[in-house]
């Protein structure tokens, strides 16, 4: 893209041709400056074909606020929006709504509150809420949206994977089958929910990382094609990387020409007074050879080497390996736990796509419209009750147990503070006559999560780095329940209402419905 | 992002790490100015878990070429780069390769030979050749597969999805379940590969295009929350677009509120001298829906108006809907084909993500290296037969038959003529024995595929504008068999080799294979 193109196509109006229409239309009947509430949620847990995740992890605030920033109407946006015309041939966006938008398109009048980076989020809780005039918050829909949702999908995946590879080291390889310029997102969010490093270059150093990797295929065949072989290639490898040297084994075959010859150069190194990291393996049985390579490895000496696993790695994949690996490693002579020690894991396509769930359907519902000064809830009727968004002003506060586990996100009215309820009541989202009770004995804690971001449109929230979101992850997911982490078919986390809330749902749901014939 | 970071993450430096570190090696070993081939091709085409594609689209290139022009290595990347050390905390990237890497990290030495965008591929055929010295062609790897890759993908869901709508409107509407960024690409790719617009403000305008959208339920709901309805909501849109009226008809009850309310303010608009265009359905039955709408909407004297589909739409939903509404129109007094040709279909996460199959494999094999001036084709043997590239410098032809049905495409070497070949041999790509020949008279034409996209680094190609593309796509799909286009289980189209090409690849496998013990 031409950089003037990338402006128009990566700013303003990097949103939906009805956000303006809409817009339009709330600013000729006088409506634009009502001041509103959107709540942006996700309705359910990504669905992988038949295992469904049990948590998600939040990702993508940062940069959607970094482009409200940026993102304002430019004088082209307007020529652009000026000569589009309908069916008719005239103008679809008259003079008066552009002038406006030319003073008014960008978000400087929009307030945030949003649940951090890096923390576990549970389906129907509000993740972000939008305050401000709804000519620009109803604009704002798409890119947040865009934003949210996807590096929130990949942040989840992340997370899987991580599990599945109990703590190994994970890379996230996947840039070649990301999408676009979009996989730099993928990437961040894979750094917040699981991986350790990446391959990616430019977006590693940016978030004050070291990008990982070492070589291709494509090195052993070049110095084939010159007439030398696999072991002048990671020769050559060793020499240029002495303290660096992972070698990719299976150009040729893996255990009859590539572990051998990575044993030699290891050899050769150890005498020069270096020590290997270890060897990759991108394709085949990766258990089977992870086994076969490891007894190669530790009968030449080299025990503490590193063995990599790559290709079509996701977390299904990896549960799948360690499982084989740990039943079969005694019988080869092998300490299982030793041998999952050493094990790295490269994952990418499955990763940066969220293979078999690759989008996340995150929605942003109009809850609350402020008439004459006083706030009015909005509410949407769904042929389910489950789509039917809670309405109102609310907040939203996690519940933890006596063990310290999260037991419950409950949303309260803004109003309303659970932590002075005694006992506290749980309400069941739908069900009319289902609640559970808390004693306060029962409760170790009671944590609102929403934090104050954005105040029309000032930052009133210092982002915290990579490190301090990846540690909030991993503290809130260590503090779910066994159940809920599990990979296949997890338990249920409960998203309660408050007393409160459940009666202003049930009460504009009524009023909403209106008898038929 | 910054964009000092945005410079980082999307110049240069995006690409992976041991695409630097084999840069490197070459470098020192005196190895990176030899001139060599990559070849990039897919492996199979995508497999939407049941139902594989019988072709792609080809999509991504004029990106990819704008990226390489405006790429290049600079200060800010050779100082992350100096920063950047090892295990042993040395520097992985020494002196004086960064000081070549800052004069030569660019891809003015590149030439490319490609497929335009737009035509229909398949299988192991090169969609793009890469030449040039293989310290910056590796570089190159990585961002060229993402940018082909991904365009690729949802272009062919795009032309999947409009073959299942049988040629009927079909809009773009995914932004906000998009991959960051990255949907602007795929916003591209669906309108090369099918789309007829799309709902994404600044790209449409980008690609010369207006985009298309009219208002979302929260609208409704706004008026309903200040006390008004949908009624009113619906004529306040009429009076703001009275040439370009769709109303979203299901924000309360589609068939009791929607509809009803929709024809009122319809016939306010006839007996104002407009014709609306027509509604929109977004959930429930959409088939059932569709019938009851048309009914209702004709009965009101609205027969010409359009019905919009959406919600979680693909190629397999939309064959759904138009064979139920063949089968039960005549059933509610309707004519199945009036209908069909009435109805629009809005797709949106199941297209942008390409629902089903959301990578494409596309890999960059390298087949030749030019030594002391003479070419040595290049080979990676694998355990399997399918996945060893085709090695040498070659074109690739597409065989028409009598018909001016694309029978074949057929890999050559470079110094080939098929079409003096009489008859022409087209040699099965893996078993040994199998060919088929062709005479001159079953031959209607015989087209060379590649075109000279970039002569080092020189632009010797023009790009087509994007209604160019969408031709180049409709002509190639219509020169398929009816077979190969079919939505599930297509026939499988030929990718033959020369007897030549067959020949070298034989000799070189055999030539790589060691003995074993």
């Amino acid at each position: 893209m031409k950089p003037q193109d990338r402006l128009t196509a990566e700013g303003f109006l990097f949103t939906d041709q009805y956000q303006l229409t809409m817009a339009q239309l709330y600013f000729r009947m006088g409506l634009h400056e009502k001041t509103v509430l959107f709540d942006h949620f996700f309705r359910r847990y990504p669905d992988y074909g038949g295992h469904q995740a049990g948590y998600c992890v939040s990702a993508g605030l940062e940069w959607l606020v970094n482009w409200m920033k940026h993102a304002h109407c430019t004088d082209r946006d307007i020529d652009l929006l000026r000569q589009q015309t309908g069916r008719a041939g005239t103008r679809i966006f008259s003079d008066d709504f552009l002038s406006w938008l030319k003073r008014n398109g960008n978000f400087e009048a929009i307030s945030i509150r949003a649940i951090p980076e890096g923390r576990v989020v549970h389906p129907n809780v509000p993740m972000t809420v939008v305050e401000g005039p709804i000519g620009v918050a109803q604009i704002l829909e798409t890119s947040l949206l865009n934003h949210l949702n996807f590096q929130t999908l990949i942040a989840t995946k992340a997370a899987r994977i991580y599990e599945s590879g109990q703590g190994q080291l994970l890379l996230e390889f996947g840039l070649r089958r990301g999408p676009d310029c979009g996989a730099n997102a993928a990437t961040r969010a894979a750094l917040i929910g699981g991986a350790d490093y990446s391959s990616n270059v430019g977006i590693s150093h940016n978030l004050g990382l070291f990008p990982k990797g070492t070589h291709a295929h494509s090195m052993v065949q070049l110095f084939m094609a010159l007439g030398e072989g696999e072991l002048e290639a990671f020769r050559a490898y060793s020499e240029i990387y002495p303290d660096d040297c992972l070698l990719l084994v299976d150009t040729i075959d893996t255990l009859e020409s590539g572990i051998p010859n990575a044993i030699k150069v290891f050899e050769e190194l150890r005498r020069r007074g270096h020590e290997p990291i270890g060897i990759r393996l991108d394709s085949g049985d990766l258990a089977y050879l992870s086994l076969h390579a490891a007894k190669m490895l530790n009968q030449a000496g080299f025990e503490d080497t590193t063995i990599v696993l790559s290709s079509n790695l996701d977390e299904m994949t990896i549960w799948q390996i360690l499982t084989q690996i740990r039943e079969e490693a005694s019988r080869n002579g092998l300490d299982p736990e030793n041998l999952v020690k050493r094990l790295a894991f490269g994952v990418g396509t499955r990763l940066i796509v969220s293979w078999g769930e690759p989008a996340l359907g995150g929605v942003y519902k109009l809850v609350a419209v402020c008439n004459e000064g006083k706030w009015k809830p909005a509410i949407k009727i769904s042929d389910s009750p489950q789509k039917t968004p809670n309405p109102g002003h609310k907040n939203v506060w996690r519940i933890y147990d006596r063990r310290s586990k999260a037991n419950a996100d409950l949303l309260a009215l803004n109003d309303e503070r659970p932590d002075e309820y005694k006992p506290l009541l749980l309400h069941h989202p739908i069900q009319p006559t289902k609640y559970r009770s808390m004693s306060e004995k029962e409760i170790s804690e009671i944590e609102p999560l929403l934090v104050d971001v954005l105040d029309e449109g000032n930052l009133v929230y210092n982002f915290p780095e990579l490190d301090e979101i990846r540690e909030l992850r991993k503290a809130d997911v260590s503090r779910l329940d066994a159940g809920v982490r599990r990979l296949i078919n997890p338990h249920i986390y409960h998203v309660s209402l408050s007393q409160r809330l459940w009666s202003l749902k049930r009460n504009l749901t009524e009023s909403a419905i209106r008898p038929i014939g």
